[in-house]
């Protein structure tokens, strides 16, 4: 079969008209689907419940008798400390848990730079115009922050081992205003790629010119692989150590997609000296965190082999759905030439790029027909996509049935607005 | 029996005497005992036990089939909105519903109006220099925020009816600069006392300077009595209304100190315009907060009637409590002359004044016995008294037993620090 750039313009226009029939046909649906955020399925929710059936006695008492019922331990308690540590690689007291969203948690510690500076340096907010670099795509809720804080958004391209690192390094060695990036580094927002250990190397080993730059780690699917093969991330803070940039990486991650998302716990790694400076930060904040909600967390999982085992079964509900997507992708797409997309063995989203011009106008039409996915340009600063090609698609939600119908609405209006891009114009692929 | 003030010096350096004689036994107790904060004793933690024994199942799903195990709703569930809007006698779309701290709250109103501005108003941080008016004595925590953002503090004497609202008057109606204030309208920490309906409605009458004027009204003891006597708080919003002032105020509240603090649901309340500007806010900071805690307290309590009466379970075991610090000062000090003290009917804390300058000295000696209370000072902004006089006392947390010991020592080391007060100076009752 001859892909759509190599047919004639009559060829597309025949195909046009047959896809129109069809779409009509799927007008007749009236689907009300919504593939559009990263949430678990109902499914997925199912399998922590015994999380909200531990003794209450059991809650209550952390180790050394601390009360987990009352007022204290800010930071955390120890054996909260202890799981979120044996994840991500750190030792305990290189740890804070935090409440339920690790969003919060990145937000307060860019808020509390722009507001009182870090590290001893000025607050950001009396530093004129900042910047932070942004690999595109990503993760919007990431940009939402720099936008509200004024902060100038910069695209960093991305590739299979991760950012552009020579462009992220020639940015952060030469420009004073640049103040930190995102990053997504184990099965990214969207692309579910893992970065690789030249490109974590090359993180630790930035000579920023500010003093007070931030790698903000947002490891959020550290332990979010659904295939039998793990990527392997490099752990950031043991190659900092050879290179004395510690202080360089804040790393974020929570149970959200663990357990139930909104009601987990969320940590932030850093140095010790980071580690001192947020908690005199959080002190005034708060008093302390869901203590009971952390016992819960150390009571159901036990320890990190806990929460392992515990992955494998979401992996279990995780990985059809991917499977179903690609598939489907691979058989109406491929042939045809018009996008390509990932084929992740983590996190939740499938990062799929069109030909150009076509994201928001295929999005439009899915949503005409009552089937709903990321808007186009979520992955990109301030909702713009350059090239208006990039869509995330998010399976974890729907039944596979659904999934079935989103994603071949979805290869469907993909088509359409392709040829309509073709006819009308030269894409560039 | 005449008081210290009546006496002669000699007649006082004989007590003085005998009180060291007292001092040295009680050293031999090797006391660890401390009342500095507002715990809850683990009675009380015990009332909420249930809580924790809930059906999962009727914690998943909320009104209308929202399942409060993933993501979403933000502002929280329309039966959480409900419970806080009944307690605060506003309407559910007047309350936010956030995490577990309401101190967290107030802090991120704060943030975002040093920020980001209030009501279409400049940043604070783009106003120069700040003000913030601080009734006192007051919470330290509430001074912590001023001071972490530069604001200065402005001190508001008290009496028995709230704040001088004179001076509040005088300085909100002459002085842009001044942003705020903050209120603990209701069993006041650390005095006890609740602010007459005259005080309120001079509250709603203000008329500010400066339209970005907030009242930070932290009704954090609303249904906190222990008495069989409740005392009665205006609603501020419902006189506010008259006035045309709703957008002055926000309300906070929490259930720390009803079900396990930390772990509770805190709320704000405030004007349909402000909680559309928090709301936005918010979002950039969470994608929404525990919600399955939030149905544990509505499952829990029912309604708000469910609240008041859990509520005479924690006033069973605050009452005796107060009875007994208030039953020792009335006996060891009351006649003495050295000191007065509020005598609340709920909240958690007695304010005690002692002579001039006697405040730090007196739990000085208290701490060297091994007897803790809240810091000298701390019911100050930046830990200032500036008649070293008045100490919180916050019988919550230890035994009757415990207390006794605790409020006894306190009675000594008064006594002692009275004496040498007035032996050394002419002090000023």
């Amino acid at each position: 079969m001859a892909t759509y750039l190599e047919r004639s313009k009559d060829d597309l226009l025949k195909e046009l008209d047959s896809l129109a029939v069809e779409y009509a046909d799927r007008a007749t649906m009236l689907y009300e689907l919504d593939m559009s955020r990263g949430k678990p399925s109902p499914e997925q929710l199912e399998l922590s419940m015994d999380m909200l059936r531990l003794d209450p006695y059991r809650l209550s008492y952390s180790r050394d008798a601390i009360d987990a019922r009352n007022y204290g331990y800010l930071t955390g308690l120890p054996e909260a400390k202890e799981l979120f540590a044996d994840i991500l690689e750190v030792e305990d007291e290189n740890i804070i848990v935090g409440g339920s969203s690790s969003l919060a948690l990145m937000y307060e510690c860019f808020a509390n730079a722009v507001l009182f500076g870090v590290g001893g340096g000025k607050p950001w907010k009396d530093q004129g115009k900042i910047k932070f670099l942004c690999p595109v795509p990503g993760y919007d809720r990431h940009f939402a922050i720099c936008k509200q804080f004024g902060a100038e958004m910069i695209n960093v391209p991305c590739n299979e081992n991760g950012p552009d690192m020579e462009l992220v390094r020639s940015l952060v060695e030469n420009d004073e205003s640049v103040k930190g990036i995102w990053c997504v580094p184990k099965y990214s927002n969207p692309q579910g790629i893992t970065y690789s250990a030249e490109t974590v190397e090359a993180f630790a080993a930035l000579k920023p010119v500010a003093k007070d730059f931030r790698i903000f780690w947002d490891n959020a699917y550290v332990i979010h692989g659904f295939c039998d093969e793990d990527d392997e991330l490099a752990n950031i803070f043991e190659i900092c150590k050879k290179h004395g940039s510690e202080d360089m990486v804040y790393e974020f991650a929570s149970t959200s997609k663990i357990c139930f998302p909104g009601t987990g716990i969320a940590a932030v790694a850093a140095s010790s000296k980071n580690i001192k400076e947020l908690t005199q930060r959080f002190s005034i904040q708060a008093v302390c965190y869901d203590k009971l909600n952390q016992m819960r967390h150390v009571h159901f999982f036990d320890d990190e082999g806990g929460v392992r085992e515990h992955m494998k079964k979401h992996a279990a509900c995780l990985k059809p759905r991917f499977d179903c997507c690609l598939e489907i992708l691979e058989r109406e797409l491929a042939p045809l030439g018009i996008g390509n997309w990932t084929k992740p063995k983590g996190g939740y989203f499938i990062s799929y790029d069109g030909i150009k011009n076509t994201a928001k106008r295929s999005l439009q039409l899915c949503e005409d027909l009552g089937v709903k996915f990321t808007t186009a340009g979520a992955t990109f600063p301030n909702g713009k996509d350059p090239e208006d090609k990039n869509i995330r698609l998010a399976p974890s939600y729907p039944s596979i049935e659904e999934l079935k119908e989103c994603i071949e609405v979805f290869c469907l209006c993909q088509r359409i607005a392709a040829i309509e891009a073709i006819v009308n114009d030269t894409p560039n692929c």
